[in-house]
């Protein structure tokens, strides 16, 4: 294992976190709040210094790479910027506690938007833009980032990348990966300002604009009021609507557009499939809400909101869909699991998987019917090798053994099976909100310490695909080859 | 397809169940219920004829028979066997509903023992006899037991038997099938005779020993008191957590005790790591529901019974573990996943698939870090081919794919999502108890018959472990080829 090299890259990380502290800093010092100004001068010091520290004084800038020593920067360094993004919320005294500040940083940047927050009004502006813009950051991973604007090496650049982008690696852009790196980032930005210009011209505060377009088009969705969105008007709510749908495709097709590939397009089943699950989700919800609301436009906008915002695991809200009716939020519940497309910001299992895990399902039922006969899988114009089906298939059976040990883990806190099951199900598939007392209107804040650390594990294990997280917390991994 | 030797095959096993109603028959005659003769003499005239006119008029005889028609006889013989069985619940009246019988006919055969009966006490002795010995019949496979009296070609009976039996198929006593089914059996009625000996020397009533022994060895559990086994002495208690027990190790060990093969014994892994499962756990709920009971015999009793109830999927209790606290309960909800051994009578996803998954995971883990490097993965001193390890991990898929689609089904039913969950969990693993409305003192008698049909499939699905049932009814099965 390259130690130094580890060192170097993570060091190199915080110190753009030093810098990425800079815009909360100087909101903080626009709206003139001196606690929150120290809390985060202080914080990019320290970042800064640990930095320097690791990355000229531990570290040493090796060209090669492994995907060993891939997997444990990413794990590493995404470990790292949360602890240390954890301190101006400490510093501020906004959350006294570390295991608090934390969890939030973590909810962050892995855009879950688990909130320990009671009362998000009485945040100061600074911090609650540091908040938001963590969540931002993580949407489309920081260290890709990192690779679309500072020149790497390709070996190290693959396997960071290899390792944080969501989804199974199938019909990647792979070829140029520092070019495709900037260009996701270039419409992430895109997006994100254009959502914000739409905003404020409709009259949300430009501040409110920006933070909103952070929370959607990194599908994150911390609220900044206390009743998340139900106090904009109802167009503003179905702008959002729409942004939050963009934010679960996957990024590549964006590309695609603006290189005016519009067949690839059409042609992507993981885009129609989302397409399909989120039409007949939001009608079968409709259906199941229609009496709670008045007229077709409510009914309809409640429904494909909360559709919406949960398959693309945003976790924003409308209306405090925990009062709803079982059978909506059951199908909530597993649109939890599902998630958006692979590539996209979304969190969750992700569409390909399942579509890929069908296949699968219909080939070995082809084969046990006709064992002699030997048939391929095809996906979006592709061959699927063997390999990723395997993977897929793993992914289920580990994740569903993480989600039940998980469960377990925090099944002794008071909230009952509802809460702790959604609590599990909204952090490792990167929602944040979940029902009962984790709902819309509810937060993590009465969970124990050790809850929120397990919660805060499971959110990483969700955001970088269990496997990088993992790894380094298994002995073989350490282990000299 | 070759239909007319389905249709020879269920029949006779139609008029093998013809058979099978007698004893209920004659236990009615010696209690003096009428309704109850009348009812046994109409089903056991209808299952013959039924079964004479599919074997003789409509089926034929043919040697060969492929996989595609041994999936097809079993799926289709546990359907006939249920809808058949449902009868005498109706003509006597005691179930008049006919999907209420349907439903508890085959959480029977399916030995889930999930119950629609809301006094069970108010049963007559003559159907209460039918309704366990529906799930000892059930427990070793209602097939299985055909080809160990019945000569038959061997191409059928492998092919059933593969369809039947539970758990991957590892390390099965394959080479003389019919012989190993035979010894399996007579060890499976050896356990159950033994049993109602113990238990009627310890003060039960014959008939109540035999029931129990029927619900143990079958690790079925349909309660014949409404307080299921609470009412009982300490010590047939701690008799009924040994036998239940018993019921989940995997049967070809008590073949190789018979063959005095002790060391292959001690070398079973899947029975080590049951029995370390079974240990902490009854630690793990000892601790935490202690301060509800007086003393360590009463503490270790209701935890040790408990978990092993759950994890054979028996589904007996000796009290209301419903009003235990959180962490007891989601431990026993995850038990009812695990389930027992393969080859052995419970239900669940079995322990050799989390073992055979955990293999694979450290595997692939291995194979991250180190992508030249090729491992085999060995069980039971065995290799295990890619085959075998995707089948696993398919299963893994396609069983939380139907456990989710269930859950939504029957997510309107109004019993919230905590009992609906655990009637999902209760039904596709077999162990029929749930919590909350379905819970050890609760029954399935308020949901809908929609949820009823539902939760008949699941029971059927998990005791065929998915592929024989989903196979009948996807449209490439039937499709000539």
């Amino acid at each position: 294992m390259n130690y130094r090299t580890i060192a170097h890259t993570v060091g190199v990380i915080l110190q753009f976190e030093a810098l990425f502290l800079l815009p909360s800093l100087i909101i903080s010092l626009i709206y003139g709040e001196t606690r929150s100004v120290y809390a985060f001068i202080i914080s990019a010091v320290v970042s800064l210094l640990i930095g320097i520290l690791l990355t000229y004084v531990v570290g040493k800038n090796d060209k090669m790479i492994y995907a060993r020593e891939g997997f444990a920067i990413v794990a590493i360094a995404w470990m790292a910027i949360s602890a240390v993004g954890a301190l101006p919320y400490v510093i501020s005294g906004e959350l006294p506690n570390y295991i608090d500040a934390f969890f939030e940083t973590v909810s962050g940047f892995t855009t879950t938007a688990a909130s320990v927050v009671t009362d998000v009004e009485a945040l100061s502006k600074g911090i609650m833009f540091w908040r938001s813009f963590t969540h931002w950051l993580g949407g489309m991973g920081v260290l890709v980032f990192l690779m679309a604007i500072f020149p790497q090496e390709s070996g190290r650049s693959i396997h960071i990348m290899r390792a944080e982008m969501p989804g199974p690696t199938v019909g990647k852009l792979v070829p140029k990966l520092r070019e495709t790196a900037r260009i996701l980032y270039i419409i992430y930005i895109g997006i994100t300002v254009l959502e914000t210009l739409i905003l404020w011209a409709m009259g949300m505060t430009f501040y409110d604009a920006l933070l909103h377009a952070f929370g959607t088009s990194g599908t994150s969705g911390f609220a900044i009021k206390s009743d998340s969105l139900a106090g904009y008007s109802t167009s503003i709510q179905w702008v959002i609507t729409v942004f939050m749908l963009m934010g679960g495709v996957n990024f590549n097709l964006y590309y695609l557009i603006f290189a005016r590939q519009f067949r690839s397009v059409f042609k992507s089943v993981e885009l129609w499939v989302y397409l399909a699950i989120v039409t007949v989700s939001t009608l079968l919800v409709a259906v199941n809400v229609s009496p709670l609301y008045e007229g077709i436009e409510e009914t309809a906008r409640q429904a494909f909101f909360h559709v919406s915002s949960v398959i693309t695991t945003t976790g924003y809200s409308i209306c405090n869909y925990d009062t709803w009716p079982d059978f909506s939020k059951t199908l909530l519940m597993l649109l939890m699991f599902i998630g958006g497309c692979a590539g996209s910001t979304a969190g969750g299992i992700k569409i390909s998987r399942f579509i890929l895990a069908c296949k699968s399902i219909v080939r070995d039922i082809k084969q046990m019917l006709h064992p002699a006969a030997v048939s391929g899988i095809r996906y979006e114009g592709k061959k699927v090798d063997d390999k990723t089906i395997h993977g897929v298939n793993a992914y289920f059976t580990f994740y569903f053994i993480i989600f039940f040990v998980a469960l377990l883990l925090i099944s002794a806190e008071p909230f009952g099976f509802e809460t702790n099951f959604s609590a599990v199900s909204a952090c490792f598939n990167n929602i944040g909100a979940g029902f009962g007392a984790v709902g819309p209107y509810g937060s993590y804040a009465a969970y124990s310490s050790f809850a929120k650390i397990v919660l805060s594990a499971l959110m990483l294990l969700g955001r970088l695909e269990i496997f990088p997280l993992l790894l380094v917390f298994t002995p073989i991994f350490w282990k000299a080859k």
